[in-house]
């Protein structure tokens, strides 16, 4: 381990020192719900955050969008030195189901060393952290080592449909050499991630009503068209028993990945029994012989969020039903656009099942893509070795979407991810939580990435 | 129209006269839930039947079974004429989805000369109506014109799981000469219906559970399989968009329709525009080349009742479920027998998708059928057309399912089934009705029957 530098440590020293405290203030933030998808909670905590950040020594501005605010704060003082982007995002998963929450998820719970809530790992835990790194490196130095832009969006978990205009509308406000995103999760053994890019994202509905009302099953039942088996029969043309997205035209723009990426991937750790027994799991998806990590890393997905027709409650109903839906996610890959993807998709579905509507209320997010051999890698793979005192794995994409390509592709630098929370912080599920280590190891991390970034 | 008994026209008088009355009965009788499905009401339900056939003058047994009484009551004052056995069902199916109804369910409302409340035609409207037809010959002669036994069980909307049983354990107090029930609905045009059979009916759930908790679809994506997709692309090896059963095994039993029944199935009316227009439909079922009677008459089916996995919610929610089912009904025609046909989608299931379970609770009800040549179809006809003053249509098979294989197959005995109901009765959905006129109807053919079988 690289002998560290005396004012890193100091800093280091002085995040150990008020670990109790910036728990309780993670705790407030958690406190506040704030739900992009049923625009709850979302202007307040815009505002708390503003605060906080304008408290600590930002120059602060709430960007309006047509959707929710962005939250923007510079810190400039450090001329001649790079100007790292922080993206974060301040809004929440709809907690839903809640009777499977162990504890309310806006009454954030401490247990076993974890906080239970909704948005701790996804995103507030993470980038309160950056900005407590921030704070940290300021209170204790009276100044930054590089200079600081923090975007913190809120309508990340409905596809920040609006981050792409901002960040077009604000290139100045966002100059910047590198952007840093801390979002996701650590791998399983504990070792810290550093990712160069992720998957883009497309979600979309598929609605069919045939009949004006449910009927009975005996006396309609071949006559009149079920919406169910409409949506069976279009989704298996839409994706193979064996695994294999098959709309048309669907993997035209992928571009397949190097042998650097591929590389990478392989070497990418996996005890394949321990993540079966974590999630009780008999097998992996289909394809069965496709390597783990190039699944998550360089294929598209199609996922069925939510199928929801007819009758669902107990014992049975005989009862043909007259509309269904079918909530659903595609995850891209480098050069996949998903609006020539919701093309595809429409195109598809009208030629395979004209009676179903697609229904798709936001452009989806790109995927993000920055290359492994960049030099600015260097300094962040630095900061997470003094942080954690271990290498990061090098991911040549992560497997969620965060807004990467706003940077790589519309700003066009650099765009890095790293992982604050555990990996069984079950983001976008019940009892979602985050270790009480790593939080303070974020806030570690985040000071360290400062530090390497003004060397 | 032929001449009119006078016997007849005065027991036709006296229902004439007490027409309010007997709504009022019928009202009351709505007023008491009892849903089998959920165990509701049944035995007080059983009951008051039990005291109404009683207080009119018949021998009546309350016959416990391992599920719910069957009530029968007998009388037999006619010897050497025909013993008819009615049969009927006191329980209905379960009301919801309750907001839904205009009115609530289980407070019957009358509006534009309709009853709306659940289980006024499937089945309380049709089997009271039978019985207020013996207590107007009892009333106005003192006697029936034939020997009478009424089955009445609580059972049938959960397949009557016990009938089998049932009769074959009480064939001397079950002794009759033909079955006729009362139940479904006449044709749209408002003709009266015979029916010489009815389909079979196998409901079962089909269960698949992957992990252990919902996860991200992003994270987790192409990793952990889906059960959504898992029930699509077992389904797709069911039935083939082109409306074709494709379980291993499903038709082998099937006997193909008579002359005589296509004949019968080809002369059945038919709008279909205005069948279309009705249920707001843009077409058909598939195979779309299917003649529309041989649909609902000689082909069996296999209905999505309901399939429900994972988020259902406003917004998106970029999830990949754990568990998923799917409530399914196959509708059987002769001679399918649904234990062997349970089996076959058992071994389909096996092979197809091993981590799917197969739920059976129940064990279905076999089709039946009468040939449309036997003598006991005269006087039923007959007595349709002194009451309606119209022909009925002849129906090879009705096309919902009722126990009427116990009578054929286990009494051998001739098995019809008139209806009483409205074409738009709405059975098994909200605002079920039964106009008024439907139930009077009802009333006179019941006892027109009586007066026929004792010519």
């Amino acid at each position: 381990m690289k002998q560290m530098d005396g004012e890193l440590t100091s800093v280091f020293d002085h995040i150990d020192q008020n670990r109790d405290r910036s728990v309780d203030r993670l705790l407030d933030y958690l406190r506040h719900p704030s739900i992009s998808a049923h625009d709850i909670g979302i202007r307040e905590v815009a505002e708390r955050l503003s605060s906080l950040l304008t408290d600590i020594g930002l120059e602060v501005s709430t960007v309006t969008t047509p959707g929710h605010p962005v939250v923007v704060a510079r810190w400039d003082g450090a001329p001649g030195k790079p100007v790292v982007l922080l993206y974060g995002h301040y809004d929440v998963q709809p907690p839903e189901p809640l009777e499977l929450w162990t504890t309310p998820p806006f009454e954030p719970s401490i247990r076993d060393k974890r906080i239970f809530a909704r948005g701790v790992a996804d995103n507030k835990g993470q980038h309160l952290a950056q900005i407590l790194a921030v704070e940290a490196h300021l209170k204790v130095h009276g100044r930054l080592p590089c200079n600081v832009v923090f975007v913190l969006e809120g309508e990340e978990e409905v596809g920040s449909p609006h981050m792409a205009a901002f960040v077009r509308d604000h290139r100045a406000m966002l100059k910047a050499d590198l952007a840093v995103t801390a979002d996701g999760q650590m791998h399983a053994s504990g070792r810290p991630n550093l990712k160069f890019g992720s998957r883009g994202v497309l979600s979309f509905e598929l609605r069919v009503r045939h009949a004006t009302r449910d009927v009975h099953s005996g006396n309609f039942g071949g006559v009149v068209p079920n919406p169910l088996w409409t949506l069976v029969h279009l989704l298996a043309t839409m994706k193979s028993p064996q695994g294999d997205i098959t709309i048309e035209g669907f993997h035209d723009a992928v571009v397949p990945p190097t042998a650097e990426e591929l590389d990478a991937a392989a070497r990418l750790p996996l005890d394949l029994e321990a993540f079966k027994r974590s999630l009780g799991l008999q097998r992996l998806d289909e394809p069965a012989d496709r390597p783990f990590y190039e699944r998550l890393s360089f294929h598209p997905t199609f996922t069925l969020n939510g199928l929801h027709g007819g009758y669902g409650g107990p014992g049975t109903k005989t009862v043909l039903p007259h509309q269904a839906t079918a909530k659903c996610d595609v995850r891209l890959v480098a050069a996949q656009d998903p609006a020539d993807i919701l093309a595809k998709i429409k195109a598809h579905v009208a030629r395979h099942a004209p009676d179903v509507d697609v229904i798709c209320n936001d452009l989806g997010m790109y995927p993000s893509k920055t290359p492994m051999s960049t030099p600015m890698a260097q300094p962040i793979q630095r900061a997470i070795l003094s942080a954690y005192g271990i290498e990061p794995l090098l991911y040549p994409t992560g497997f969620g979407s965060l807004p990467g390509y706003v940077f790589t592709d519309i700003l066009g630098i650099p765009a890095f991810v790293v992982n604050y929370a555990n990996a069984d912080a079950a983001n976008h599920a019940p009892n979602e939580n985050m270790t009480l280590d790593c939080f303070h190891n974020g806030i570690r991390c985040g000071a360290a990435i400062l530090h390497e970034l003004g060397l």
